[in-house]
Formats: structure tokens, C-alpha cells, sequence
């Protein structure tokens, strides 16, 4: 397999969003690498590169066609069809991600909600269906779920990542403000709001060049 | 000015986060290095090198004292009193950020929000009191405000931002899904949930070793 960094991912990701985006604005079928660039915080050079690795390349003339190459990054990204994805914790924060997020990705999809609030469970829950967290671990492994995001207070993130983990589970989102402690192998991207609200004050006030 | 690196800060306001945890929860008045390490997913000598460089030491036989170093990481990071922030976006993701976020930090509060829905404006919003964007600017520039979090859609945030760059702003949280372009100087974090889900949910499925 390809070993390729996140902040490559990162930014195929990036110039996907943008291109579909540009395809629903305008009526353009070709874009420059400049342009890709200015519009998603990379440099143009960086934008060939990246393109060049997953097997796409534009002409000098008209720039790279935005179809052809949604579908490339689509390929290279996820060739699957869909992806049903678990979310646990279902306060405001955990609603809001299901409602802000489903119907926005091309692929992927939260499908499967947990709480331990009896008053939440077995019910439709912002068109997802929801369970007790006592039935994660079968419902998890009944239903190949491979990414899930923990939105659950900080004193429960722990025990829920690892019986998510024991599930079969690779890739956590966890907004809960503790660091995960995960096996090797396993992909965690830790949002904790708190803690990037206060980095970006402290950046706000003390103006570091980067 | 010393400068620091984006890791080490949030390193550092990662420690603090644990810290105030063990501070509730156990009787506990000094921690090693090991374990403030294991909790907060750096390196031991990680965390030795960067409680060295704000200025406080531990001793060998106990560790670092949990309330002195709390205060010299209050010091580093946000020596001020308090800091008020505004949010752009009264959306349901804007209206979870407030009520997760409120109370939550030590020193920043989300005091003012503005939104371009008549109903939602000159109202008491999840504790906040919100105005119509027409005045953003002015009230911004007025309040001091220096950071402020961005929820409204992709297609306003880039004329948001420049307004609020325009009134002083220094540090912009961004969670609309495009990548904002503003001055040098002034430090964003793009926080969109959908490139993020999407990066998981790759790693996930191709399981590189980092």
C-alpha cells in the first residue's frame, strides 16, 4: 500500500470540496492549478504534486478538467459506495453533527446512534436510528461499522473507544476533551473545541509568524 | 517574543486540560512527567522539555506540583483575566458550540453572537446576547473582541471573515467547510467536520503506520 501523510489526505479532501463546489456554481469544466490552489490554501505546485500521485494530470492549455478529476479523487479516496458511519453521545453537540453533517459528504453517512439515556433509545434520532450503549459492541460488529465519532462528556469517551476498538472500529472522531488512549493501528483525530478555542486565542494574541 | 510552535501550545493547553482533571477528581497533589505523558499522548521527555521552556521544574522524588503548575500554564497561556468571544451563525452547530463551550474554560467565554435572522437577533441566545451581522463590525471593534468562532454557511464565511478582520479580529475558528483567506498576521484554524470525517474515515480503511 501507498504510505501517503495525512496533510496530503488532508488536502485531497480539501481540493474535492472545492472543486464540487466550483462544479455547482459555475458553468466552468476546467480549472488551473493556481486557481485550485488560492481556493484551498495550498500552493500550486503542491496541487501538481498531489494530483500527479493519484494518477491525474491536466493539460497546459485548459487546466484540469473538474468532472474528470472529482471522479479520480473520488476513486482514490473512497472507492466504496457508502459508508454508514456510528456516532455516540447524543446531547447538542452530538445532534448537531448528525444534522450538519449528513446529506453534505458524497459518501459517507451517520447512519447508527448510541446514548446511555434510556429516554433517547429506540427511537429515530435526526433521521438516525438509536440504541443504549449497552448493545454498541453487537450492533458495531453486526453492522461492519469501521468509523464512528464520540461526542459522550470526557469520563465516558475512554470506556466507549475501547469497546469500539474491541468492535473492530479503526477510525475515531472524538470531540470529547480527553486524549484516547488507542492500540497501534488505530486512526484517532481528537477535536476537543476547549483546547483549539484556547490555541487559537492564544494565536490571536500573541501574533507568532509561522 | 518567544516564538512557539502550534504543537507545543496545544501540548501545553492539552496538559492543563489533564491537569485540572486530576485536580477534581483524586487527592493527588503532585504528578511525574510519565504520567502527565500517558494522559495527554506525548513523550516524557516531551512533556520535561516543554514545562522547562514556560519556566517551571519539577523534583525528582515528586514530580511537578499539580495547583503551581497549573498556575504558571494559566500564566503562559492566557495571563488576562477573562476574554470575551464572539460567534458568527446561530445555526444548530452554532447554538451547540455556545452551550458546550460556555463554562467549560477558564478564562474565555462566548459572550456575543450574531446571526442574519431577523427572529434570531436582539434576543438572549443559549446565554449570549446576539445581534444582526449588519452590525458586526461595529460592535466587534467597540467590544475589543479579538477571536471569534465562524458557523455560518460556506457560502457567507469568507465575506464574514473579512469583516471581522476588518474590526480587529486576530484569530478566527472557522467550521464552515471552505479554506478562508485572510492577511498574514491574523491565524485561523479551519475546523470543517466534513474533511475531517472523510480523513478518518480514509485512515480507517487504509491503515498507514504513522
Amino acid at each position: 500500500m501507498i504510505k501517503i501523510s495525512e496533510k496530503k489526505i488532508e488536502r485531497i479532501i480539501n481540493y474535492r470540496r472545492v472543486l464540487l463546489r466550483l462544479d455547482k456554481q459555475m458553468r466552468k469544466t476546467h480549472i488551473f492549478s493556481h486557481q485550485l490552489a488560492s481556493n484551498s490554501g495550498a500552493s500550486p505546485a503542491q496541487v501538481r504534486r498531489d494530483l500527479m500521485e493519484i494518477g491525474y494530470t491536466g493539460s497546459p492549455a485548459h487546466g484540469y478538467e473538474i468532472k474528470g478529476l472529482l471522479k479520480s479523487i473520488g476513486d482514490f479516496i473512497d472507492p466504496d459506495a457508502k459508508e454508514e458511519l456510528a456516532l455516540i453521545g447524543l446531547g447538542n453537540l452530538g445532534r448537531a453533527i448528525i444534522d450538519y453533517f449528513n446529506g453534505q459528504s458524497s459518501k459517507l453517512e451517520i447512519v447508527t446512534v448510541f446514548d446511555n439515556n434510556p429516554d433517547k433509545v429506540n427511537r429515530v434520532v435526526a433521521g438516525c436510528r438509536s440504541y443504549h450503549v449497552k448493545d454498541l459492541k453487537e450492533i458495531i460488529r453486526n453492522n461492519n461499522i469501521n468509523t464512528a465519532v464520540i461526542t459522550v462528556p470526557s469520563s465516558e469517551a475512554q470506556q466507549i473507544a475501547d469497546t469500539l476498538v474491541d468492535a473492530g472500529v479503526k477510525g475515531i472522531l472524538n470531540y470529547a476533551p480527553i486524549i484516547l488512549s488507542v492500540p497501534e493501528g488505530i486512526y484517532v483525530e481528537n477535536r476537543d473545541m476547549i483546547t483549539t478555542l484556547e490555541k487559537v486565542s492564544y494565536f490571536a494574541k500573541n501574533n507568532n509568524n509561522k
